[in-house]
This record gives C-alpha cells, structure tokens and sequence, in this order.
C-alpha cells in the first residue's frame, strides 16, 4: 500500500543543482520574498500536510466516494477537517497577492506544492486546484469591486471556485456552448442551463462557491465568438462581505466515475441564476485560453505525481516479496526465493516509473520557471513581456500535458504489474492509482486535442517549425558543451541524432500538409509522443550531467544519490527513448491509411 | 454504452476463408461432427446466449458485484438463472466425450464460443472457464473411477470446478506452496491450508464445486518437484452420484477486485478437507503444466474479448458525437459540427482497437486449430503426437497470452478515450471494460513471465532459436507466393524485413547470453512485444491476401467487406508494427541499464 513520503531530497536536486531556482528567483520582482529559508519552511510545511493530513485519507475516500442527497454533496469522512487544516496554514494564498491577503510568493512554489499535494490525494487537490482556476480569471479580468468581493475568501480558502465550461452537447468544441445569460436592468444577468463536469462544483468544504461560468448572451453570434463569461456565486454577498441568499444555481447530481472518487463532479442547473459579466462581451472563450497554458500545467503534474505514487507503493514490495532466483544466480540465498527487485524485468518496470516520475517532474519544475516569468510581467503590467514568455510556454504544454499524462498512465498500471495478482486487489491501493490516473489523458484536452494543438498550431501555424529548431538548439549547445566529456558521450551522441530526427520530421510534415491536410491530425498524437521522449530525453541528459558534476566535485548529496541519477539517466537512454523510433515511423506513413476507411464499413456485424 | 453483437460475418471470414476451418476439421479424428450446418448451429446459438443472456447482465453485475456472507457467496442478481440456460443449451459440454454426456466436437470450437462469452461478459464466463481446467485434468489424469464420479455433472454443468493454486506467499513461485495433505488410513488425504485468488472458488451457480488442489504430502521434497495434486469436492458424493455431506473447504472471503467483480474470488480455507490424490504423487505441478498452453490461450481471448467489446461501444459514439471540424474540411456540413468518426487521429484509435480484435482473433483461431490437433492425438492415444502438437502450441502460447492482453488493454483504453471525458462515466460502460481487462496482464502469468518463458525457455533453452528461424521460414514462403502480386507488395516487403529482423535480434541475444544472464530477462518484454507485432504483421497479410482474392474472384461477403479487411492492414502495417522497431532498439541495449542501480538506490527519500 503506498504511503506517501515527499522526495524532498529529490525536488532540492532539481531546484537548487539543475534549474538553479535561487538564480531564477531573483530575476522576479517578488522573488526576494523567496529565500532559502522560506522555501525550506514551504517544502517541509508541505511535505507534512502532505504525509499527514492528505495521505491517510487518499484511500477511504475513494472507498467512501461523495455522498449526493437531493442538492447538497457531502465529502467523505476527514475530508472538510483536511480543507480547514489547508486553510489554517494559509495554503491557497501562497502565490497571490498580498493585498488579499496571500503571501505573494512566485507560482512555481504553488505548483511544486501542488505536485506534493497530488501525489499525496489527487481527489483533495482538485477543490483548491480548481479554486485557482477562478482566483486566476477574476485576478486578470475582474473589476476592482470584483477582485475585492471575491480573492479575499478565495485567497484564504473560506470559498472556493469552479470553472464550468462543458455542457452535455460539448466539451472540446465550446462553439457548441448553450447557456443563455439574459441581461437585466440592473446590468446584471440571469443564467439558463447546464453545465456538466464540474468538479468541486458543490460541496461541503467551504461557506461559498464561485462559479466561473460561459454562457451566450442573446445577441451573441454563433459560434466561439459569441461566447462571454460570468461569475455565478453560490450565495449572493451581502454588503458586508458576508455569506447572503442562495443563487438558483443547483446541483443536479455527481457522476459515478472510474476514480477521483472523492472529488464531486456535478452537474449544475442554472435556473436563473444570477451572474456578473466578468470580461468583455463575447470574448469568454478568449479569457479562458489565456489560462490554458497553466491548466494544463497543472494536469500534467497529473502524470508525475501517479508516476510518483504508484512507484512509491512499488518498491516496497519489490523489497519484500519474494519469487523465483534472478537467472544471474541467487541474490538472497538464505531466504526461500529472491525478492522480485533483483528481476530484471521488475527492474525494467520500476526504472520505467522512476524516470518518468523524476524527469517529468524536471520537465514540468522547468515550466513553472517560465511561468514564473509571465506571471512575473503581468505583476508588472507588462502585456508583451508576459505574451512572450505565454508564447514560450506554448510550446511545452501541450507536451507535458499529452506525453506526461499518458506515461503517468502508463506507470501507474506498472505499479499494479510489479504487484502481480494482488495488484488488482483494491486493499493494496496499487489499483486506485489507475483509476484516478485514467481521466488525466481526458480532462483539460485530451491527448488528441494537446496533440493538434502542438503539431497544428503550435509547431506548424504559428512557427512553420521554428519552435522545434531554437528548442533543438538548445539542446545541441547542450550537447557541445558536454560534447568532451567522455561520461557524457552517449547522452550527447543520442540527443544529437533525436534533435537531427525532430526537424527533419517537423520539415516532412510540412510539406505534406500543403497537399494533405489530415496529415497534421493523423500525425498528431505520435508526433507529441515523438516530442515528449526527445525531451524527456534533454532533461534526463541535464540532470546527468549536474550529477557528474557533483560526483567530481562534491555536493550536498552523497555520491550514491548523483550515480543513481546517471544510472536512470542511462535507462532512459537505452530502454524508454527507442520508442520514439517506433512513433517516427508512424507518423510519416500517409494519413490515407487513417482516412480511407468508410465511417459504414468500420464495421458489417453492428 | 456496449451492447454485445456477435461479429460472425468476421468470425465466418476466419473460419472458411482464411483459416479453412472445414479442411481442418477434416484432419481430426472427431472432425466429422463440425460439419457446416453443426457449426452454423453453433455460431448463431452462442451468438444468441451471448447477445440477450450474458451482455445484458455485464454492467448489472459489475453494479452489484458478488456477495459474501458467512462462507456463502451470491452472484449478482440474474447470473444463476443465466447460468442454468448455459447448462440447459448444453453448452459446457460442447468439446467433452460424448461418453461423459458431452457433444465430442473439436475443442476450438469451444474456443471461439468463449471468446464470444467472454466478449459478452468475462465475469461470467469465467465460472464455466474455470470448470474447463478442473474437467481437462480428471480428463487426463484421473482414474477411470474419478472420471465417472466427476466428469458428468461437470459436462452438464451441474457442477463446476477450480483450480487452487496460490497462496499467500507465492503466485508465480508455485515451489513455495506450503499447503499439506496428510495421508489417512483410508486412502483419502486431509488437507490444510489457505490457497488465495481461487476464481468461481465459492458461489451459488451450481450444487457442487470440485476443486483441483495443489498440495504437499509431508514426505514431499523441497520446491516444485515435491507438490502433488487433489481432488476436494465441496461436497461428498453418496454412493448413487448425489451430492451427500459438506467437506470441510470453506470460503473466507472474496476479494474487493478493480474489475471483474462479477466473479468471486475466494479465499480458500482447507481445515482437514478430505481430498483424493490424482495423477502421480509428486507430479502435481507437471500436471499442471500440461494444461497450461490451453489455460493460456483460453487467457488471450480476454485480449480480443476486450478490444472487441470497447470497439463496439466507441464505434456508435464516434459515429454520433458531434465535434469540431476536419481539418480537410467539413463533413457533415449541415450538422453543428462534424461527427468525430471523420477525425483522424479518433480513427487511428478506433482502427487500432478494431486490429488488435480482428488480428487477435485469427492469432486465436489459428492457435486453436493447433490445440484441436494436439487434443486429437490425445483422444487416439497418441502421447509422441500429442506432445509434438503441444510443442508446437508452446511457442505461440506466451506471444498471444502477453501481447495479446497487453493490447486488448490499450485497446479499451481507447475506448475510453474515444468518449472523451464521458468514457471515465460509470454510466457509459467503457471503463468497466479497462477494469474488467486490467486483470488479463496479471493471472495465469504475468506478461513478464510468458515473456520469460518465450524467450528464455521456448526460444533460447528448447530450441537454440530454431522456432523462430521455422516461422520465419513459414512467413517467407507466404511472401514468396505473393511477392509477384503488387497489391500485396508493401505486406511483403515489410514481412520479409521483420523476419530477417527478428532472427538477428534472436541471434545476437543468443550470443550475448552466454556471457550475461540478465540479458535473458532484462530482453524478455521487449521481445515478447516485438514477436507479437511480427507475428500480427503475418496474420493480417494472411487476412488481406485472402480479400484481396476473394475481390478478384467473387467471395460470400460483399466486395466492400474484403476492401475493409485490407484497408485495416495496411493500418496495421503503417501505424502499428512500427513499433517494433523500438522494442527492437530496446532489447539489444545491455542488461547492466537495468541491473546495475542498487536496490537501496532506488530512492533516497523512502
């Protein structure tokens, strides 16, 4: 059974030897306020919620699920003392402004915290996750009055947010979106419809719910360009802050879903409710993507923190059962078999979940650096100062999102593989790492929609390739800086040739697309899975090279945990970058053999 | 949501096109009773149970899941009533002797009616699966005086059966079964002990279970080669055949499962249960080993069950669900948006499910024409041709219970994502299917043992790569008969180059064993994937050549039927069997990648 232990030693490796995190704070304007010490006291205070709050309660919750009862959903036992704990610490303001009464600090430490938190319980973790998603748009598109009625509360934890976006009919496709939103005299709005899959979208943890809410005023044209955004709160406010009248804005019912069990997924009713136009008129969807770069970060902190658990409930028991003798000769020969970890294919199994675990995570603590920056510019008011680094960032959520989330999948049925038979058995907990790992791929774009909006927009609209060739340069001054280094060979030999291989198909594509387009949506999904190991590729390669380097010259770690990181490394190398082989192939056969089949002849029996 | 129709237009293309079921049946002594309309009977009388007996009670039975109370266990509501139609169809008698009061036909008819069962739901095929192991090994190592006391009600159905094998402590590792039979004056043995993840262990279906135990005598050597075999009735059997007093095995529990719940999974207490010794004292695992060809394969058809059933349910949805455009343009141009069937990455998704069902299912037909012919020898006495058939089972056995199962994951998988978000809903049964799947890669071995036993035992250990270098030649002598057709040209071409593939990575791991191992194991999965894909790649070569002769000369089915089958080979071709070149890759890097981390180095945190 996992129980989660934060791999502090792990997140200092990468904050502080390979992404430098002291450096890159202080090129933020409110990055003094995150000193060593402060960041020590945030990384152990959320190690401790983490292992002690959170945790224990990762599995009755799932055993337990929501309770619905005509309206009103109540969290399973222990969940609502969690969220005040979370709230008493002052958690959720971390990394909002002061002058609601946040700490101000940069948003990577929101989402270093955040990969803690999940991995500890991913269900807990959607109710404050989902508030961000509110603070973020009312912060950026709410009036001062609105920022003063809502991010106090908001910022403390007292009220929560949703985002309700999907309806029956839609979710991808918002085009589709049905809610009417009538104005009033009063310049406010009555809002009809219903919204589908809200998560956190009612409970009992907090006092109030501010729903963040896309509807179509009447006048609105069809389409994503007719589609505004309001903010519906659960209670009214009342002058003086406090909580007042309820809104009809009702909670049909939760879904009965495959894992995040104890996370509400509501179907909300909006039977004229009242809303407050947040934005401009008929720009919603155009707010909304302003945060799909973070969303989706934070979903694809998804892959890493299942990745992490699954193999944290792993080796363990890898250590401990025993089966058959290594064909190497016994391993433990006083004992009546060897432990399963001396197999080399358990091994096989359990690197897989390590580099995925600790170079996703390298992956997505370089992101939060990027997004640091934005937020950082838009602090400072400067809109092309934050486009630029938004446009940087661009390009690597789609991947992180699409590649990070499948491999979390991936390893977390590794997890249940190393388990064997018992892996199935719910008590072992093994197989709820699944469940709840299984709407990653799903949620905030599928793999197919980051898949066409890397290659589609990202790669060849916007770019016409150029994101690929600076991204690969990088990689190859990388890779001429350490190209002397003989430990280093094989890293740098491999990273030259996947780098050569990326423009190359990138430029392939191209040229298809002039004369075939469903080559882009054909090639899409293998082209990200393309993207996402050669990367992986780079950040193992980075985090290899600062381990030789410490092994050299000393570090804060003894040499044994710097050498583990090579030897991963090298696995990667050997065992999880070939796959990128298979999907190059893949993805320059001709997208004919996707498209030919008639949609009739699928299938003659049904 | 999935409701099952039986494919049998595919399932006939197999039979009478491609594999020439009627020349083969010609070939078995027992072979004249498949004649057409007997197997026409057949087919449409299983496609009948499964349709509107077992499918309607695949979600309900997964809803309420299998009770337990007191040692006595209740399936879910409609299973017993379904449960005394299969026995009242004779179905479980199909392949048994007529002597027995079974209907003698060839065994892989039996095959193909359990994929269509387990298709319609695995949970409940399973308890007749289950009997099918205890029936094959009073069979074939009971006394004459056993085989009457049992075999009837077991042929009827009447009764049903297990095999207990795991305990606590071991699974894969049989060598560590601690359970004990003490001999007793009168012949019988006592036994004692627990045995673990017993399937159909306890439940209400029938008015007697015979269990299959794996057991010690006290005078037993050490490990695998001191364990014997027994039979324990639930029940004592009075002199006249009827079910007389209550022996004590009792259920302790069943298990709390991620899927297949359905089925119980009983914990076995065997406190001085009475059990009779069948076969040779310590032999008990040999025996066991002669079924486990036919136990594995009957374990593979869950890969094609799956992939079958999630393809059934994605295709509707995919034809219905209205989403964004194609980016070659509208296709459904009055309509809101466009049905996403015309997206071709949800067609990469849906062809990958539908090449994984249809190749998978010829992988098994084939598979079963072998075991037919190994079980005919049986039938005529013929040990040498019996085990000469065995053999030549034994290579393809891991390859379709790994692969097999490994895709018939990933294929429900897809299914789930086809619906998007909706497919992690409860409601709309697609995650039922990934739950219910996840079991295959785990029980009657894992995929690391089947690639192990592939590998090191079938193609290193028994036959210096010769069974490879033989089915390679087979696959070459195709490619030559075709090579002169152009439409078969591109088959051809890539078949010719993964068989010299396949044979140079089976000689350089050969080579390299001698001196590494570990090479064995740390290879296995990787080559186990790859021969899978090679051998896939074969099977729908075989499927196109045949359509695309039946489209020059006339066949049964409508020309656009055999247009399909070699339009979803050249997507296996295009899209699918690349990936064996990264397994390639993968399989040919050293051991030392994954032997060399410490295992206290596998983390430093926990």
């Amino acid at each position: 059974m996992p129980t989660y232990k934060a791999p502090l030693r792990d997140v200092r490796f990468l904050m502080n030897d390979v992404l430098d995190y002291p450096a890159h704070f202080k090129t933020l304007s409110n990055g003094e306020l995150a000193d060593a010490d402060t960041v020590d006291m945030i990384l152990e205070g959320a190690a401790d919620l983490c292992e002690n709050v959170l945790a224990p309660l990762y599995q009755s919750g799932d055993d337990e699920g929501c309770h619905f009862d005509n309206g009103t959903v109540t969290t399973p036992k222990g969940y609502k003392e969690a969220y005040d704990q979370y709230v008493q610490g002052g958690w959720q303001g971390l990394s909002y402004p002061e002058e609601f009464g946040g700490q101000g600090l940069p948003m990577s430490l929101n989402l270093i915290k955040s990969e803690m938190m999940g991995t500890a319980n991913w269900s807990f973790t959607m109710y404050p996750g989902l508030s961000a998603g509110c603070m973020n748009t009312i912060l950026q598109f709410g009036t001062d009055e609105q920022k003063n009625t809502y991010m106090p509360n908001l910022t403390l934890g007292t009220w929560s947010g949703t985002m309700c976006l999907t309806e029956p009919q839609c979710g991808t496709d918002l085009g589709q979106v049905k809610t009417r939103a009538e104005p009033q005299a009063d310049g406010t709005y009555k809002l009809f419809g219903t919204k589908i899959f809200i998560s956190a979208g009612e409970h009992d943890l907090t006092e109030n719910i501010i729903h963040i809410v896309l509807a179509r005023l009447p006048d609105a044209p069809k389409g994503t360009k007719g589609i505004s955004l309001f903010i519906v709160p659960k209670f009214f406010i009342n002058e003086d802050g406090s909580v007042g009248e309820r809104n009809p804005v009702f909670c049909g019912s939760i879904e009965h879903k495959m894992g995040i069990k104890a996370s509400a997924t509501a179907v909300l009713n909006f039977d004229g409710a009242t809303g407050y136009l947040i934005g401009k008129v008929h720009e919603g969807l155009h707010a909304m993507f302003t945060f799909m770069n973070t969303a989706r970060i934070g979903t694809a902190v998804e892959g890493v923190a299942h990745a992490e658990l699954s193999f944290q409930g792993a080796l363990p028991y890898a250590k401990e059962r025993m089966s058959m003798r290594a064909l190497s000769g016994k391993k433990d020969p006083e004992k009546v078999a060897d432990a399963i970890i001396h197999h080399a294919d358990v091994r096989r199994m359990l690197l897989t979940q390590k580099a995925v675990a600790e170079g996703g995570r390298a992956m997505i603590y370089h992101a939060a650096q990027l997004a640091d920056k934005m937020t950082d510019n838009l602090l400072k008011g400067d809109q092309a100062g934050h486009d630029y680094w938004d446009d940087k960032l661009g390009f690597f959520t789609p991947i992180l999102k699409g590649f990070l989330t499948e491999l979390g999948l991936e390893a977390s049925n590794l997890g249940i593989q190393v388990y064997g038979g018992h892996g199935y058995i719910k008590e072992w907990g093994m197989e709820q790492i699944v469940r709840d790992a299984r709407i990653s791929t799903l949620y905030e774009g599928t793999t197919g929609v980051q898949a066409l909006d890397l290659l589609g927009r990202k790669v060849l609209l916007s770019s016409k390739g150029k994101v690929v060739r600076d991204y690969t340069a990088e990689i190859l001054k990388f890779c001429s800086r350490h190209a002397r280094n003989k430990q280093m060979r094989r890293f740098v030999w491999d990273l030259t040739k996947v780098c050569a291989q990326w423009n190359t198909l990138t430029i392939r594509l191209m040229l298809t697309a002039r004369k075939d387009r469903d080559i882009v949506s054909s090639a899409s999904v293998d082209y990200l899975m393309y993207s996402g190991y050669a990367m992986m590729a780079y950040f193992w390669a980075q985090m290899a090279a600062v381990a030789l380097e410490k092994i050299e010259n000393g570090g804060t770690e003894v040499p044994e945990f710097y050498q583990a990181k090579v030897q991963v490394a090298e696995f990667y190398f050997d065992r999880l970058l070939p796959r990128a082989s298979g999907h190059a192939e893949a993805l320059v056969s001709p997208s004919r053999t996707l498209t030919q089949l008639a949609p009739e002849h699928f299938s003659f029996d049904y």
